[in-house]
């Protein structure tokens, strides 16, 4: 059976079997099956789908092709998080040393942002000093001495999925249900966490625009994980905003900061609250879900978070002196106001416009290898539902010479709609939960 | 707009715009679009489809890729006949002649068999001296001399085609009835012909197995060509069976000289006759398609064709001594004989199966390059429907000592399948007559 006859079956809607999956993964990986075959392949996929024994077979596959973090070194429960992606997603930070401080390793590896997402090793590099790229037993040392650590996610690490995602990225094959779930699964079972907490967005802000396309990712990916042996718990949140109130590099550490100091904005403090919960109870340590998110509350309330996150980015070189400071933090920027043009109410944000803004400031990349600015950024007085008045500031930008200000300014203020009446919506940061039995109750 | 959009475009089932078009076939062309996008599209093609303006497009811009023919200096009405592909096909060996003799010029560009498939311009290469590149003035000249000319395919026609299908040869994305239809008329519109008559095959043999498929295939490419201002016919007939009763190059030739001698196998006859008339029809030398069928009948019957045949081979370069005897055809080789292991009738025939015997005895090729024997080939003396007895010959192979014989006679022995019943079908050669405005009655 060679790559030709996989490719025809599975044009005609046909299953692959777990030999041909292993075929093509080790042949595309090793580059004996050349990219134009792979993306008539991907295109196929993207139209005629995989099933559940398939899509855990391609992730299997690519967990295999590389390197697995042996994390056997850690005396404690180990636990992962993964965000698909969105604008103004600080969350990390505030998770990690929330499950620390309740007897949980928080053994992370992240990547970079590209588009309108922002990425969390980006935001930690905002932090002077720290280290995103430190030696495995390091990682370990720190994991079980503090209870956390995040590094830059090793190139070793399912070199497959690297290979496969960026011939997807330009053969307009990446939206897949399947290849989307496993490409995240390979990485996050060959990052070795027992439990893994998916936090799948949802909205004009994320990759899943419609909640029943999040939904079935979220599925999809719980199944991977739980074939694997891993507890897998997802949250499909709301990305119709951004979380918190601001994006931007070394903001988002700030508004970190703000969470942990028990000063933080409620959706960014609830969806934190949330996703500790749920590793809180799939390590064991609270027997619901409720029971969870009261720890975790009573944990962030105590100031041991605090505590933990101080070390964590002390122990890999970060200073984190001045950053609870937001003139500080940007105090080399240059601030421009918008300001609302009439009386109203916020009745949309275009989150990828507000993400891609940041990208025209210079705190994103619109190509993988562009350098970032950690400084500039937003701040975001309104969000949606919020009364604003005729020449009320409705943002604050933080830019610097390099920063296409102009463009960045156009783009957030058409990012808001104001109406003229109130919203009834009750915003919620959060649609469901989900466990491997389906909607949490 | 570029390529990643037009992907996405076609991947969600939405048209092209012929702008799209254009700069797909320029791109890839000129190799500004790389192979692993354009495979992702094809695919996308073969999945969702493409509109008849779509295929039109597809087609004016690979024909307009590279030179096309001038046959203006060509006095008569010019005519082209396609063949999309069969075993034991020498149609255009008759049919030039008799249409040439009307008045009509037959100018014809052939290609080389691969697979199953034999090739016309391999098949006058087994005529000794016959030259199948000559100058594109002799070409012309030769034409209004003689009335016909069939020359190699110019590598400079149609390139885009060329490299397209190159890409979907090894992607698996052959299986197409809009890439099929505009990756033939892109080869014919561009050879300039004003009458264009396409033998659409259909059967086990072919590369449409199923009739539906081949009326499909039929009626776009008339689309095409009527759109491009020539007069289109088309035939779908039979290839559940092979064409006569030889196959293999030199054999092929020497039955078209027993059909042009008037003693040729009847379905082969009546299938000249008919692609004859359409073309005398599309050229205006005949009221309907029944007085085509009688004027061409009468012109093969008077030798006209025969005469016509030897010019043209001769004004070619090329000695057509002896080829009218099988024993001096086959004198190189050994002969082995096929005999039934039962009583009974003909009930099937593999045809795929028969041409890949003839590839097994070095008749034809596995890859586009491989060099062919002329000499081996089939004679086969029962065809569909015929009673056989047990230990009587079916078939005898030629074959010469580089041949793999074995393999050959057991695939030859394998396609025929006997029963112990007189098969109540009546084979015709073709299943229905198609002009532009559909089936003729």
């Amino acid at each position: 059976m060679g790559m030709y006859e996989i490719i025809t079956k599975k044009k005609r809607g046909r299953r692959l079997t777990n030999e041909d999956i292993d075929y093509v993964v080790k042949g595309f990986t090793e580059g004996s099956i050349p990219d134009y075959q792979m993306s008539a392949l991907l295109m196929a996929i993207v139209l005629k789908g995989m099933n559940e024994r398939e899509t855990f077979e391609l992730t299997k596959a690519m967990t295999e092709s590389g390197d697995t973090l042996d994390l056997s070194g850690i005396k404690r429960i180990t636990a992962d998080k993964h965000s698909t992606g969105g604008v103004g997603d600080k969350t990390s930070f505030v998770v990690g040393p929330i499950v620390a401080a309740n007897d949980i390793a928080f053994a992370k590896m992240s990547g970079r942002g590209l588009g309108h997402t922002g990425g969390t090793i980006d935001k930690l590099e905002s932090i002077p000093g720290f280290k995103t790229e430190i030696p495995e037993e390091d990682f370990i040392n720190n994991v079980n001495k503090i209870g956390m650590a995040i590094v830059s996610q090793s190139q070793s690490l399912a070199p497959a999925d690297k290979k496969i995602y960026a011939l997807r990225d330009v053969t307009a094959t990446v939206d897949s249900i399947p290849l989307i779930a496993s490409s995240i699964m390979s990485k996050k079972l060959a990052a070795g966490s027992k439990v893994i907490v998916l936090d799948v967005k949802c909205g004009n802000g994320a990759f899943m625009k419609r909640y029943e396309d999040a939904e079935k990712l979220a599925k999809e990916m719980i199944k991977i994980g739980e074939s694997a042996g891993r507890r897998v718990y997802a949250i499909i949140s709301d990305m119709n905003q951004p979380l918190g109130n601001f994006a931007g590099n070394a903001l988002e550490i700030y508004e970190a900061l703000k969470v942990l100091k028990n000063e933080g904005a409620n959706d960014l403090t609830d969806a934190c609250i949330d996703l500790s919960a749920m590793i809180l109870l799939g390590a064991g340590k609270v027997q619901d879900f409720s029971e969870g998110k009261k720890v975790a509350s009573e944990t962030l309330e105590s100031g041991k978070a605090l505590e933990i996150f101080k070390r964590f980015i002390k122990a890999q070189g970060g200073n984190l002196k001045n950053m609870d400071s937001l003139e500080h933090n940007v105090k080399k920027c240059k601030k421009l106001e918008i300001k609302s043009e009439l009386d109203g109410y916020v009745f949309e944000m275009d989150t990828e416009m507000i993400g891609m803004s940041i990208v025209e400031l210079g705190g994103g990349r619109k190509n993988i290898g562009d350098s970032i600015n950690p400084y500039v950024g937003v701040y975001l007085h309104k969000k949606k539902g919020d009364y604003v008045k005729k020449g009320e500031t409705m943002v604050d930008v933080y830019y610097m010479p390099e920063s296409n200000i102009d463009k960045a300014a156009e783009m957030l203020f058409d990012s808001y709609m104001i109406v003229d009446k109130p919203i009834r919506n009750n915003f919620r940061h959060a649609y469901a939960y989900l466990d491997k039995d389906g909607i949490m109750s």
